[in-house]
């Protein structure tokens, strides 16, 4: 059987970028980064604008990247992937054989979206949230009290809860008459034991998130929860709502006050825009804003059938990922957003891109024969001038930086103070790392030498507002997908978290037997001291 | 001028690990982790035992690396620093020239502290801040009304923010009558907003940390909270405290009701234990958990005087993080505590290793010979376990992990779901992840195939408490310190952070100017619309 997809080490431009990552571009060359180059390396897309001056990039390189692309087909990909085509496989091995169409969730507002089915699937499941919502709005549903619900705890794990926090985290100024969100998620019994300690259960709704129905930690923080509205002297069936596949276990309206679902065809990493998100979004922010987050989401995938790498926006920022992981061999991402806002940002990213690029093997099942993804790690600047850019700037590991900056702040509450403000500041601040991860600084003082030529781009919008946020999940989201084609891996499934499931099961059947630590697992257990 | 530390690679241990690196031991082969591996690479230090069976490591690599800590005289350095040596320093530059004293904060349960004159000034601000607590306690200090302060704002950044923040969030179940305390630390304005918006001014103390009483972000976000007060009609006077260097302009009895003082012998990252932590800790917690938490540290410490590396706790953790990045070439480490009480405690972590060994030349001047510190960065599990463990299991780039868990909950609130609680279901994925990660699994399926051999240990204790919390942080400390010394780099200073300063304050001088684009800042702002 012939391979579907090329592999990168097959492409033409393969072997021309390879020979231009012998000698990359200097940045930290004089006179290497001027006005012009700032100029020409700018590229805009959506809300978002990219500066990629700081990228150890020319004019040979872009022209490179732009072949690959073509010799892999990435714009097609991308565009069968939106329209239905089942991208989450493997040549000559069993695998999950699934669409991904999480764009489809966002492709609502199209007149001919990519794929009709998914399209009208998500709209049916708005539909029944706008219904929800209107109803929490207008006093139908109320507590045994008849009280509206003014808390929701939002109980999840892993794709069920990270994409949604994050976002939740980062819209908290744009709420709804104060509404609060509390999320559950680690099996650890304290994660449930310190969100029910804070919340008035009468007035909360309980959200719980699994496609399957059966995740384990979920099902164990559910009965958690479940148990302590039961001790409150609550109905549980009253506020509990589920997100999950139609006719799993928990689409039971016994048990649930609703139920809304999702499909198959959307993993859990790229759920945030489907139901898995958008209920705790719109009870936070109600149902308009959650149409400006979808809004934003769809204004990038319109972006990405685009073929020149030049203008599309989250092509370019794959690629050039893929020249400094691929080409320059740098091993880690570092996602800096200098807005606190997007503190769990980072976090969520990791997930999506971890899971979906930490890969071995291709799609031909061959082993890969470049790095897959990259490590992701993170957190909001100005605090992380103050944390890890010490070895940023002058330790021995090489990272490629990714920063995102908003011209405006959230709430707009600021003070002059020596005659800036604290945004200016914070923008100040944001660019001036840029270059001098770029430029660097020499010194007759080897303490005081930045060797700088550090790989970094910025990425600017004007505020953080739902639309722009529902963008730049977007603009990672398809930068992972498209990378994932590139090194030519399933950047769908996650066969690396079975193992793990499984011991951990044979582990807790040792926990109940006796322990005469003849075997590994019962030793471990009996060093750890864990009964 | 001789050197007054050996580099790493003219250590005869260096050539003898570098050998025994060429083919190091095979988690993965068959029988290759028994239970007798498990017994032998086994260490008890304080409240933690270290299970280190899963590290690629043989009898003769521990020989090895117990001749390095000796040929480079480890613990004496350790020693040297604890009893006030001047250890923040290079030869042949100018540096800073300071000692190194934050196990001086600790040293207090001691006859003999190691540096008698740091300890009794810790004593001193102890006693200072033994009395204030007696105050608020007993109604003696109150706000203007002469209610009782039931929150507190924690403003700093780097080092006075994310060690006291990440153990104050561990700390929680320990509150004494339900206390809060809110932290801003961004120069991003919506950060002081968001904990504005959410606390009762009136009730509310705030607690500024600057050790120079100069550090822009702080004093920015300082006067924003000191506006709040006044425009909430309350005198900043009764509500502000500080944390800073003696005769600091911070060290203002007109402005502050209290001021502690640090020392400059006590830097930012390994400032916790120092009034820094524990104003705010004895404010949730009140005293005598204060105390609980420096015992726990004092316990640590002790230990590093054992020569024995099988003996010595955190010279060991620190030599096996050596021979997995110096020796194995692993260039990340992922930190991966199994209690979401520490959801923050890895970015403390990553502030405080990154910042001490991210250093590019020796105490020497000269350029470092090998890699100096590595990436630091992790979740809790079971939340990783959904993320990004997929690329630790079957990725292409290879991570160092370090697991740490308890074996109970701090709360005790758990549920026996499915014949296990939740307490014991998140014990048994912290093991099976760990023995996955080593022993791997074959497939005929290449996709299911787990290639194992990943380097990875556990630390355990019984319940992470205020002792155990303080013997934690102290562990990773002397961790930190102990692999500087063995890099041979200066760990306790930052000149890596001077550059983005200066050129973020010639970034706000050219926002006030005409706006040409003639030069790179001036183009930089202009295409990223900064104003």
């Amino acid at each position: 059987m012939t391979n579907e997809w090329k592999s990168i080490v097959d492409c033409e431009a393969f072997a021309n970028l390879k020979r231009l990552a012998d000698a990359p571009f200097d940045l930290s060359a004089e006179n290497a980064l001027t006005p012009e180059r700032l100029h020409k390396f700018f590229c805009k897309g959506g809300e978002f604008e990219l500066l990629y001056g700081c990228q150890r990039i020319t004019t040979e390189v872009l022209d490179g990247l732009q072949s690959l692309a073509d010799e892999c087909d990435l714009v097609k990909q991308f565009w069968m992937m939106r329209s239905g085509h089942v991208m989450n496989r493997l040549q000559n091995y069993p695998s999950e054989e699934r669409q991904v169409l999480h764009t489809a969730c966002r492709d609502i507002f199209s007149q001919n979206p990519a794929c009709e089915a998914a399209t009208n699937q998500a709209k049916a499941e708005l539909g029944k949230l706008k219904q929800f919502l209107h109803d929490l709005d207008q006093g139908v549903i109320v507590n045994e009290l008849g009280q509206s619900y003014n808390t929701l705890i939002h109980v999840g794990i892993g794709g069920s809860d990270l994409g949604p926090r994050s976002i939740y985290e980062a819209m908290l100024p744009y709420r709804k008459n104060n509404r609060t969100v509390y999320f559950i998620s680690n099996v650890d019994p304290d994660d449930s034991a310190a969100v029910l300690e804070r919340v008035d259960l009468s007035r909360t709704l309980v959200l719980v998130v699994s496609k399957s129905g059966s995740t384990l930690e979920t099902l164990s923080n559910e009965t958690l929860v479940r148990t302590a509205l039961k001790n409150a002297g609550l109905n549980p069936a009253l506020h509990c709502l589920s997100v999950t596949g139609e006719s799993s276990p928990m689409d039971n309206p016994k048990r649930y006050l609703r139920s809304f679902y999702i499909y198959d065809y959307i993993g859990g990493r790229f759920s945030s825009t489907s139901m898995v998100g958008v209920v705790m979004l719109g009870f936070a922010l109600g149902y308009k804003q959650v149409m400006e987050f979808l809004k934003g989401a769809a204004s990038i995938d319109q972006i990405t059938t685009e073929k020149d790498i030049r203008s599309n926006l989250p092509l370019l920022y794959a690629l050039l990922g893929v020249w400094n992981h691929t080409f320059l061999g740098i091993g880690t991402v570092a996602i800096l957003p200098y807005s606190q806002a997007l503190h769990r940002f980072p976090a969520h990213l990791q997930q999506c891109d971890m899971e979906s690029n930490g890969k071995s093997i291709q799609r031909s099942s061959d082993p890969v024969q470049v790095k897959s993804g990259p490590i992701i790690w993170g957190e909001p600047g100005t605090n992380g001038q103050h944390a890890f850019y010490q070895l940023l700037h002058q330790g021995t590991e090489e990272v490629a930086v990714e920063f995102i900056g908003f011209r405006e702040s959230q709430r707009g509450h600021d003070l002059e103070i020596k005659g800036t403000t604290s945004q200016q500041k914070l923008l100040a601040n944001l660019l001036a790392q840029s270059m001098a991860l770029a430029v660097g600084k020499k010194d007759k003082n080897p303490n005081k030498q930045f060797s700088g030529n550090k790989a970094n781009s910025i990425l600017m919008a004007d505020k953080l507002s739902p639309k722009s946020m529902g963008a730049l999940l977007a603009l990672y989201e398809a930068k992972i997908v498209f990378q994932g084609f590139c090194w030519n891996v399933n950047s769908f499934d996650q066969e690396g978290v079975q193992l793990g499931k499984v011991l951990a099961g044979e582990i807790l059947i040792a926990m109940d037997g006796k322990k005469d630590e003849e075997t590994l697992v019962e030793s471990l257990l009996a060093l750890a001291k864990v009964k």
